[in-house]
This record gives C-alpha cells, sequence and structure tokens, in this order.
C-alpha cells in the first residue's frame, strides 16, 4: 500500500521532494540543520501509517471522480469542483492524519493551510483539476513530519 | 441542503425515527423522560448544521459509488464494501460530526459504535449493500442529539 | 459563569475587545466589513458555551497557580513557567475549543498560534507571569468567532 | 519522565497490570489469544510518548491539588470534586492521548468510558479522593493501547 500511495500523490503531481520542502518551510525557524534525507525518510514513515495510507487513497479518489464528473451527486460534485471554502470534510481528513502526530502537528497544518507555499499554492492553481482533498492532504503530511522532527531533535 | 440530507438518510433506509430510537437508546439511563418529539427536533437541528450536511453527503456518495462499483479504486472498494476494520476514515468523518457537540458526543459515540444497536445494526447486515460510512453517520448524529440533550437538560 | 470567565480573563489581562482586535486579524481578509459589535456579540457567544467556559476556568488555573508555585509537581511546574515548546496540554484544551466550531475554527488556530499577534504577543513577553495556557485560549476562542463569522457571513 | 509517570499512577492506585485488565476487557473478543506479557509492553510504549506524559502529569496534579483543597478555585473545586458530568476537560485530555493512536483508540475510549470496568469503576467509588482525571486517563491508555494491538495484529 505505501508504494501505491507514493505512486498516487506522484501521479497527482506530489513528488515526496515536493513534501520535503514543506516540511523545510515549517521547521527552519526551528531546526535549520535538518538534511533533506532526514524529512524525507520522516515523510516515508508518515505514509507507512495505515490511517495516513488510507486517507491519501480516500481523498485522492474523490479528487479523480471529481475531476472526471463521476461523483453521481451534483451538490458534492459543485463543492469539490469549486473547492467550496465552507466544506471542511478535506480539513477533517486532514486532522485524521495530524492527530496521530500530536498538537504540534496541527499547529503546523492550521499555519501551513493559510499560508499555502511552494506545491500546495501550485495545486490550488491547477483550475482545470481538482485538489480540494490533495492539498489538504500534502499539509498534513507535511505537518505531521514537522512535528515529528521538532519531538526527536528534543531527544 | 437539508431536504436534501433528510431524503438521502431515507432513500438509505434511515428515517429521523430510527436516528431517535437510537438517541433514546443512548438517553434512556439518565434522561428518561425526553419525549420524542423533543428528540427529533435536536436530530433535525443536528442535520440543519452546514459540517454535518457535507458528512453525509460525502459519507453515502463514498457508500453508493462502491455499491455500484464506481469507485475507480479497486483497493479503496475492497476496503469500503468489506467495512475493513482498520479503515478508520468512516469514523473521522463522524468524529467531524461528534465534535462539534463536545466530548459527550465523542464518547456516546464510541459507546454506540461498539455496541451497535437497532438501525445500526440493520445496517450492518445489509450483505449486499455497502454501508461503511452512514452506520457511522447515524451513530455521530445520534450521539451529537444526545449530547445536546444532555446539556439542555442540565440547564 | 460567563461574568466570571470575562472577569478572570481581565484579571489575567485580557480584554474581550482584545480578542476581538485578533478576530478581525483573522478574518479581515476574507470580511472587511465586519463590525466590531458584531464580532464581540459573536466572542461572547462563545464564552457563553459550559465547554468553553471549564476550558478558561482550568487553564487559567493552572496559570496561577504555576504564577504563584503552587503546582506541587516540580516537573510540571518547570513545564509551564517554562512554556516549555513541546508541552501540548494547553493546544489539546484549545482545540477542545476550537472543535465545537468546526474546521475552520481549527485552521484559524494553527495560524494565529504560529503568528503570535497583538494581546497573543503581549502575553508571551510577561516574563514573570505564567500565560501558557491563557494565550491558547484567547487563540482559541479568536479563532471560534472567525469561524462563526465566516459562516454566518455565507449565509 | 517515565519512571515518574508510572510511579505517579501507582502512587494514586493504579498500576499497569491494573490497565492491562482493561486492555484485555476491550481486546478480548477480537484477540483472545493476546498474552499479558505483550499487552505490558504496549502499555509501556504508550507511556513512553511524550504527550502521554504531560497529560498523566497534569492530570493527577489536578486531581491531588482538589482532593488537597489547594486549587484556589471554588467554582472549579466543586466540579471537580463532584466529578460533574458535563465538565468534559478531562475527557478532552483523554482524547489527547487517544487521537495519537486513531480512531479504533477513540471508539475504545468511548465505550470503556460509559461502561467503566474494573479498576476504572474502582477509582470511581473512591469517595473521599478525587480521580476526575485519571480515570479518563485510565481509560485512555487502555484503549490506546488495545488500539495499538488491533493494528500490530493485522500484519
Amino acid at each position: 500500500m505505501y508504494e501505491k500511495c507514493v505512486a498516487l500523490l506522484s501521479e497527482r503531481g506530489v513528488e515526496l521532494t515536493d513534501i520535503a520542502q514543506c516540511v523545510l518551510y515549517l521547521q527552519s525557524k526551528y531546526h535549520p540543520d535538518v538534511k533533506e534525507d532526514e524529512i524525507l525518510a520522516v515523510i516515508q514513515n508518515v505514509i507507512r501509517k495505515r490511517e495516513v495510507q488510507h486517507a491519501i487513497i480516500t481523498g485522492i479518489t474523490l479528487d479523480k471522480l471529481t475531476e472526471s464528473n463521476q461523483l453521481q451527486d451534483d451538490d458534492l460534485h459543485a463543492i469539490l469542483i469549486n473547492d467550496y471554502s465552507l466544506y471542511g470534510i478535506d480539513e477533517v481528513l486532514a486532522y485524521g492524519i495530524c492527530n496521530l502526530y500530536g498538537s504540534i502537528a496541527l499547529t503546523n497544518f492550521g499555519f501551513i493551510d493559510r499560508e499555502k507555499p511552494l506545491i500546495i499554492k501550485e495545486l490550488n492553481e491547477h483550475g482545470h483539476m481538482c485538489h480540494t482533498f490533495l492539498d489538504d492532504i500534502v499539509g498534513a503530511i507535511a505537518a505531521a513530519a514537522a512535528s515529528r522532527i521538532a519531538h526527536h531533535n528534543a531527544e
């Protein structure tokens, strides 16, 4: 399932190195000397968690079904294709990831979700595609990895 | 959107009176004299919340797409059609509802999700249909309503 | 209990108008024309919730006991007096408030907790006092109020 | 900090074997052949998590200050000494533990918090002591351990 999740992310335009850039964005102020290799290893561990994998597969499936007009529910289609700002199920899925990594992960997610840097910004600019769930999943994985690094560096 | 959600629940075999029975199951020990009318009004208020409506529509859409073999992802299809016990995104959506109603709602949900009484049991026995999300959504609405009643009765 | 909570906040240096400034900080980009009166009314409603009141009283009690050296646990005292960055119970209490207001509130909280604007910054600079819980409670009330305003303005 | 937490639990009447009994209570239906040794090792790992340790120390400190009449806030004292049913901060702390272990942990906690078996029952019957936070912390550690066992046994 791990390989499938990495492949799914890549198919949708997100490489693990893109997520690593987001982790650097979140962490550089606190731990400027963390190496990209180290960050990639932490990201891989996050994606090895079963609950994270389920969030990735469920969210990307909803994005793809929306994009190809196969959701079979017009209201949900309109909400997802427009990334309606008061729809919060994408964030609920993201919190399902962050919660596994504690309170720092949740705070990091809130920050990155407002700032939308790097790949998260790019995902939001792909007008003809639907990344309503993916941008939050990427933010959540980055936030989780940054939290893990903060805890490790304190030990 | 409220009418649509009530219609969707009904189309999938769940009437508001079924949810009211679950609320009675949760609450009767603490507030035995709460009337069904009162409970129904509280359930309706829960379903009037935008975030609850989004959870209902998203979850039932996933159930229906699974049932009609239109998910386009074989792994997710296998997980949802079998209600795989370690898949937790259905519970994550349910917590998204319960969290809006505080800690009593979360505790109530955990209890009803283990006990699976009444309509929740029936949904789990419909072998040819997929109610992976719906049973948790019903449990969450009932848990939320029971929490609201507990808070109101203390005032 | 409402009056007590407002008085407790004031005693610790936080007026409702300070929280209103934080709400403006969070919301002005999206709803620049919301009036301060309207914001204050929303903040008051947030503080009228029983679970919010319990978080306020519990958090401020812990801050005050720390400040006056009465916690009776040296490890917890050291953690709270230094606002140890990997201690997350203050954020856990804050999420207990935000969760009641949905996913936008959680995102807003993460943002304001990283940025630490206005009164939240001032609380963090009171070297001789302990505001480990209070700054997060203020952020959570502001985030909750901003979320409520976003939902109301969409109606 | 691990040793301190185990000692604190023991000082308040809770041995790790008591928590293991709660895990057996939660898990025996699903994994009847899990050995007590294995369960104890999982419980120890849960208590080795920094966020779990912070919840234990914070909750037990509040219980002890209540018991010895040193909270300095009459309203909070009355709430905690009576384990007021609508006070939810104890559950909020417990969710802070459970969230780290995913959705199965949360469901397990809701169930055990309603059923109050074994040591949790005993804690609730100590009339002259205050275990408002401790009973939820014990339930949360047991629920977290049971979730971990469920995930491990599936691998």
